[in-house]
């Protein structure tokens, strides 16, 4: 890593120097710097238009379904708690980037180079609430709460529903088979059963239509297109 | 208006026929269809990339500022009661449209267009939730609690920082000076002094440096660019 500070955004247009007090300023700073989260793209395609996903888009998304969602939960739950958790779960990948979730080799340091940019990132906001949002962040990374389960279950079934509205998506994700698919969506079910079913039924149709490549592979199924709707 | 039903985005892509109820059938298509969020494009440009701003990265940002900046509140707000609000205070724009802040022709039969944009969008959800979203828009419009007030200060105050970050912005729109900048950010003040005094130091900078139009007209300020940074 170099030593030189990173270059902000608000540095582009600093604020004035005066009229703004130095907590304020630290709060702005943040605020201006996480417009970038509106430029890192996923690998998920939009419904409404033919471009990937950018994390902002997909934060939003999940902080809707939360809301409409939430009384599929096993367990209580604090809807404005876990509202905040899928709000801010991305936020590292501002300086972290996007790690595609069928990329296991990107996987291996990832959660190493979050935390050095959780520091990072929160670090612009005053000592208190750079404490409250990481907490919240590594709250949602170690899944220990329900709302941490049911912000995880949301993060991976919003994708579900864009790749089957996409008719495959990253399910076509070369070397991805449907039995991979069923592994990484189903942590959906220690949130859910009542959503992780219907997220299976989904799954299972998605194959059925050869929209993924069949679990066991190499059966045939694979290119199958006899798509409906 | 036409009899024909609008076409949904799920009908692109039904879901399967069995194996997932109608209520659960319900909230899905309405979590689909608000996909279209992410292409309602703003006229407020990007600080981290070269292009205009959607709704749903609005919606997110105006969220994250609502847990940060929440402490400036004048009167008591629920933090995860105002994050509701701003989440949803746009969706009705993805029948209605977005209408530009400076656009007064526009502004004339919006909020009717709203209105029927809104019975018709919430109205995919089941009634209960129907019910309670449309409840929390008409709150967000009608401004009478704290909540409301400090959802729309953050929805004025969010495009007055990428404007500032944009050295101009919308600021620039042809026959708008900095008195219809401030006239129009004025109800920031109604929900927080301290950020209201901010957001006026950053228009007074702006106007100073030639970003907008002298509110007086025809002073000679505007074009001045003496900027800095």
């Amino acid at each position: 890593m170099s030593d030189e500070p990173r270059p902000l955004l608000v540095d582009r247009t600093p604020f004035p120097a005066d009229g703004i007090d130095e907590r304020l300023r630290a709060q702005l700073t943040f605020l201006v710097e996480i417009d970038r989260l509106k430029t890192i793209l996923r690998q998920s395609p939009l419904v409404a238009a033919t471009r990937r996903e950018n994390d902002a888009e997909h934060s939003w998304h999940l902080a809707m379904m939360v809301g409409v969602l939430a009384e599929y939960a096993d367990e209580p739950i604090d809807v404005g708690h876990t509202v905040q958790l899928v709000l801010l779960h991305d936020l590292v990948e501002i300086y972290a980037g996007d790690t595609p979730l069928y990329d296991t080799a990107a996987g291996v340091d990832q959660a190493e180079r979050e935390a050095v940019a959780a520091d990072e990132l929160f670090g612009l906001l005053p000592k208190d609430q750079a404490q409250r949002l990481r907490e919240l962040w590594d709250e949602f990374e170690e899944r220990r709460t329900p709302e941490a389960r049911f912000a995880k279950a949301m993060d991976r079934l919003q994708p579900l529903l864009l790749n089957w509205m996409a008719r495959g998506g990253t399910w076509r994700t070369p070397g991805v088979t449907a039995d991979d698919v069923r592994a990484r969506k189903a942590v959906i079910g220690d949130a859910s059963a009542t959503l992780w079913k219907a997220g299976q039924r989904l799954i299972d149709e998605g194959e059925r239509r050869g929209w993924s490549r069949s679990g066991s592979g190499g059966d045939g199924d694979s290119g199958d297109s006899a798509e409906q709707g």
